[in-house]
């Protein structure tokens, strides 16, 4: 099997699933106990929170540990609305954003909140002066995607961050979940207020995230109780996730610039051997994108079909997001990109991991033309 | 060491650490995608609601997994109230509940809505007639826990589902976190709307519980994005620690006659050799409480004095409940019960499962009486 679906999941490291293993079994005493037990299992999560807050340079206590990057998303924007919303009630996201920001932009405009979308040009990058531009008194948010997970596009975080810098009334929130151990993004004194990671998206466990959420910025909890995580998220710690988490972590910043060479290497291939194919196009623009991101569409056919002929040959890619994928509607991002309505349902997201191999290529490659072959003849 | 703060955690079943792995390792797509590795991955999720539905007595759509029991409380509770707050806001609770159930109405109260308070008698029990008294024209919510987590009271919640089948606009939702494998509460047709439950208290993992949600109910979601979960939860589904929850639950569920027979024989000669002792007032009543938990306070002692000293003889009991335990502030349960501020701060929480014996009861009612020795000598 050729795994190319990264960006939906990935495989957990065997040291991830070990660690998680040895925590479940012999630390499986609830942190906030005040026996013993708690009390080991508290220091390992103390020193997991110190070891992320390294790796990501930030400091332990805006380290917040959640279930997830969608949990991440909507605590950052719910939270962070609900808490100032004596402020002002405008709140500025893009187009392009996967559905756990756009949802929530949407729950927060019913619940009464004016909502700005900001465009992006034809390469799927957003204008920071376009950003700029929709600032009014009573805007409390900017929330912005650092990697788009439909094409891979890079947004300009840290120009936003420095023009948030000058309206520091106005907070700003990045979806940092395709981006982590793929493109560097500096947390520390860049003008980030919240910022979203998802484990399973670096080989880590489902159910596991973090929020990093800078000093002094204050959140709504959307779970409230026994006040842990900075009384931001209340609930017992999973303390064997976080910790594997924190382990996966560790093992792709540590590789980060090898993994990211070699995944570059293996998408350069790609995109050479799809250009030259003429039933294809491009999506992912060859700027301004992240390593491991490819988007594709096979002019006139359906996206569906071709993935499970794809399939057959034993080769794992995807239409779009996995969580859009049973909506079967076109691609948001692409449509935002000026994309035809025939390109954003044909659409084919090959998206990369260091696991995956130079070798590789020729073989999808060859696939691919296998299947437009197969297809173009049943569709004469 | 012998284990007595089983309400706080549980020990997972090997069985249950077992199938994460091989879930984790072998079943690790992302159940939104289109292709096999994610069908294998829905088909388990799949299989793990049925499962979980079958033993709950309800049906798969009812079924909403979550990370724990703090967020089934508080998207229960949230979740009932903004999705409804047209309808009416005022909302009822006991003065009795987890943290993650007062703080949510607290924070419920912050947004403009009008919370009452029902009080519970001196044996820590709510009278319906109490709860029907608080109805008004405005009431959209009650919440009550089943069994107490800090004295193991058990509430009449079929009476109260009985109360509120006469007011179908009002939802009722119940705190079954300590009473799932221990007490049972049948769901379907007893009037009761939402239901949280916590695979951790039941030997599962922590990062996973349940909301029961009746059919026909609608919620606000906390977190909102690729609609997962009948689009009351978004994000990637934990199928590893969902799949192994439910294999937690089918062995409790099967064994739980069983077990609460040998809790219940446990139970009473812990009851029987406290009585005896005069520096130990009992705090849980006799009628009317769980199987696995004693709540009890010796005299003129801080609890956490004492509980250090158990410890040290390998005895693992707790103070209050988890969530509670690093406040430092008197139990509030008790003090509901009007116990006295003393009473309050030296008590301490014996809780079981089915993994304790009958032996241990001598072992540790002599430790404690050797700690009572101790510290009065030190007192004097």
């Amino acid at each position: 099997m050729i795994y190319l679906d990264n960006s939906a999941t990935t495989k957990p490291f065997n040291d991830v699933i070990n660690s998680f293993v040895k925590i479940s079994q012999d630390y499986f005493g609830n942190p906030s106990s005040l026996h013993r037990l708690g009390g080991e299992a508290e220091k390992l999560l103390t020193q997991a929170r110190q070891q992320a807050a390294n790796l990501l340079e930030v400091s332990p206590s805006e380290i917040i540990f959640t279930a997830g990057g969608s949990e991440g998303n909507n605590l950052a924007i719910k939270g962070t609305v609900l808490q100032h919303k004596n402020r002002g009630n405008h709140i500025i996201t893009t187009e392009i954003e996967h559905p756990s920001v756009s949802e929530a932009f949407q729950q927060m405009k019913k619940l009464g909140f004016e909502v700005s979308y900001v465009p992006v040009n034809h390469n799927g990058i957003v204008d920071v002066e376009d950003i700029k531009r929709e600032i009014r008194e009573t805007t409390i948010l900017v929330s912005v995607i650092h990697v788009n997970n439909e094409v891979g596009t890079i947004q300009p975080i840290i120009d936003i961050g420095g023009l948030l810098k000058q309206y520091p009334k106005i907070l700003l929130h990045v979806d940092h979940v395709q981006g982590i151990g793929k493109v560097p993004l500096k947390l520390h004194n860049s003008g980030i207020d919240l910022c979203t990671i998802s484990a399973h998206k670096f080989n880590g466990l489902k159910g596991t995230g973090i929020l990093y959420v800078k000093q002094g910025v204050n959140l709504a909890p959307l779970i409230s109780g026994g006040e842990q995580e900075m009384q931001f998220r209340s609930g017992t710690e999973n303390v064997a996730g976080i910790v594997s988490m924190t382990k996966a972590l560790r093992i792709t910043i540590e590789n980060m610039e090898e993994n990211v060479k070699k995944i570059n290497k293996i998408k350069t291939e790609y995109i050479n051997g799809l250009k030259r194919n003429s039933n294809i196009t491009l999506n992912t623009p060859v700027e301004q994108s992240a390593p491991h991101i490819i988007n594709f569409s096979i002019n006139g056919l359906k996206s569906e079909v071709f993935i499970h002929l794809l399939e057959e040959e034993g080769i794992i890619v995807s239409t779009t997001s996995a969580c859009s994928s049973k909506k079967q509607s076109p691609s948001k991002t692409l449509l935002a990109m000026k994309k035809s309505k025939e390109i954003a349902n044909s659409a084919i997201r090959i998206s990369l991991s260091q696991s995956n191999e130079l070798q590789e290529v020729s073989i999808v490659l060859n696939a691919i033309d296998k299947a437009i072959n197969q297809l173009g003849k049943v569709m004469k």
